[in-house]
């Protein structure tokens, strides 16, 4: 095609598009236009399915399903909200069949697709980029020798990194869940995002993150068993911590170590946190399965070395969640142990809008060491 | 949950495995499983949709549509095959409404989200993951000043990059289609893990492969269009180039800089490489969008120049892809300005199984500087 003729396809196809942008299609690629996030945080989600007989849209800001509405082009769409701003989960049922959004690029696994919406706030929320020095996210693959397979491995390292390169900074090993792999706490839990923004606003000491991979192959598909647990934390130990050392200027201070994860990985950083106090002394619990007890009264077998070396143990779950009353009784065997923890009982089901408020308050409470 | 109580589900739940997997559900998750590649390279789809009428799979490796059939459960089923080994696009189509496979989270999204099955080689594959040692990709932001806002980047580093600091390294930019992002050279096209796999055969010189943002808010949805190219061309030249110097021990010398894309990004190649011969040396398209033959021969005005400094212009092309007849008016534009090139037509269709194959036959001939 010729410059002329791109200039004139540019323009007519502009024009459709603002013309025909109200009817939920963009004229430029013919193509459904789902989700539209309106100015006033209300949401339409459009469904081109000409042959179905009926279409629902789940969605976390809404009550149930809620049915959408078909016009005579076979476009089921639905306008719901305002929504709070954050980053909802949404999903279309067809004739009972439950889908992703097809048009939707935003996307997390979890057994099945679902959706994701980002509404806005007013102001930036603390998850969106700003405009601030960004770090870096690295993917490495990495031979596990304790595993004896090769693994995935994602490392933030924050603004001034490289440029820096006698600060030993310190490290914060991010766990993930059972439904999640090594770069969820990047693509859905922002965890760059928000840390970044934290630095920038000087609310956190810069540090290194290190998120590996949680499932091995000793342990279930859902991956809450003690042999995951187990083997996790050889691969964690002898090969992980090995690793970040051989390639980033970190410190291997205990005292500059935290580990932190949600749900599977909850229960992961409480017993490889706990049963490893020498290399950890900052450890947090997202929604953790916890539901070990008799696990951790072994391994809080001596409340007093546990406290002496402890500098933070921060135990966050929302009431709506399904792993609430393990959390209760978690905390019960900390309060019957006379462990010191912070218990940070919050709104909220097992979900990533939790998890990412839970990361941006748990970050800036660690690597202080005034004790 | 106790210890004792966790082996019992263990052992429960992998008996249930054993005996239900042959159904298509896998008893530990209730879960259906698709798709399943079978030792021969047949493969099974399975969607579970009680209240569908008709349930389709579009498979690349199948001829058009193929029905599935429906048990009493209201599984649908089919086994298509024997498949080449290779990365193979599918999609079900339910009563009309095209999905991806809602339990497979390996997706690439192109306007609508479609599902990836990988049938393995006898031999693993020149894609595939290998016991080799391998390079790191690492994700930025980065503002750009040209325009005027923050821009994903991914940038991968061979094996060897961070033992060697005094190495000044060669640089390939590798630029994506018009449906894709800066991270689907990696997601999709696995151009990290074919680099490390042709570096550990020796057959390609170490080198940094940049992967930047293609698509500018001066560009249309689609983006082929010259505003577009000619806002990514400042951004390439004026952040992303210096960005990547400042950050990385590479060579800034033309000899050592290749610039190749595909669709979209083939088209960008051309125009930027050919229209930048004092920034580099080694162009290359596949399935180029290479529609402007007016703007390539006032590239190309003076071929006793473009020749001179030209390394190597190599052009890709599948018979099946619907840019085909756009690419054979560039050989033709190539040939009567008599510019070298190498024409390297080959079966296939504007697909990522083609651009895979093409970059692994692309990069070993790159910074070869023997003239």
């Amino acid at each position: 095609m010729r410059r002329r003729e791109f200039s004139c396809a540019v323009l007519f196809a502009a024009v459709l598009v603002s013309l025909v942008w109200q009817l939920g299609v963009a004229a430029e690629t013919g193509q459904v236009v789902s989700p539209q996030v309106h100015p006033d945080r209300r949401v339409t989600f459009r469904l081109h399915a000409p042959g179905a007989d009926r279409v629902e849209v789940r969605v976390q800001f809404a009550e149930g399903v809620q049915p959408m509405s078909k016009d005579s082009n076979g476009l089921w769409s639905i306008t719901l909200g305002p929504a709070e701003p954050d980053i909802h989960v949404y999903s279309f049922i067809v004739d009972g069949l439950e889908i992703a959004d097809p048009v939707n690029p935003s996307i997390k696994f979890w057994r099945t697709s679902k959706s994701l919406v980002e509404v806005p706030g007013e102001k930036p929320m603390f998850f969106e980029e700003q405009r601030v020095d960004h770090g870096v996210v690295h993917i490495h693959k990495y031979g596990s020798k304790s595993l004896g397979i090769t693994r995935g491995l994602y490392i933030y390292t924050p603004p001034n990194y490289k440029k820096e390169p006698d600060v030993k900074y310190p490290v914060l090993f991010l766990l993930h869940g059972s439904g999640d792999t090594e770069d969820t706490w990047t693509v859905v839990g922002r965890a760059n995002v928000i840390v970044d923004n934290l630095i920038a606003q000087k609310k956190t000491a810069p540090m290194v993150i290190v998120m590996p991979y949680g499932h091995t192959p000793a342990g279930t598909v859902v991956g809450l068993d003690n042999r995951n647990t187990a083997a996790f934390e050889r691969d964690l130990i002898d090969d992980v911590v090995p690793f970040v050392e051989r390639n980033y200027h970190v410190s291997s201070d205990r005292k500059n170590r935290a580990i932190v994860g949600l749900s599977m990985g909850g229960g992961q950083s409480v017993s490889v946190g706990l049963g490893n106090l020498d290399l950890f002394s900052w450890v947090g619990a997202f929604s953790a399965a916890v539901q070990d007890q008799e696990e951790y009264r072994r391994l809080l077998s001596d409340p007093d070395s546990v406290n002496a070396r402890l500098e933070l143990l921060w135990v966050g779950c929302g009431r709506e969640d399904f792993l609430f009353d393990a959390n209760e009784k978690f905390l019960e065997t900390l309060k019957a142990k006379k462990v010191k923890h912070v218990a940070h009982i919050t709104d909220g089901a097992h979900e990533w809008r939790v998890w990412r408020r839970y990361l941006n308050e748990f970050v800036p409470l660690l690597f202080k060491t005034d004790k």
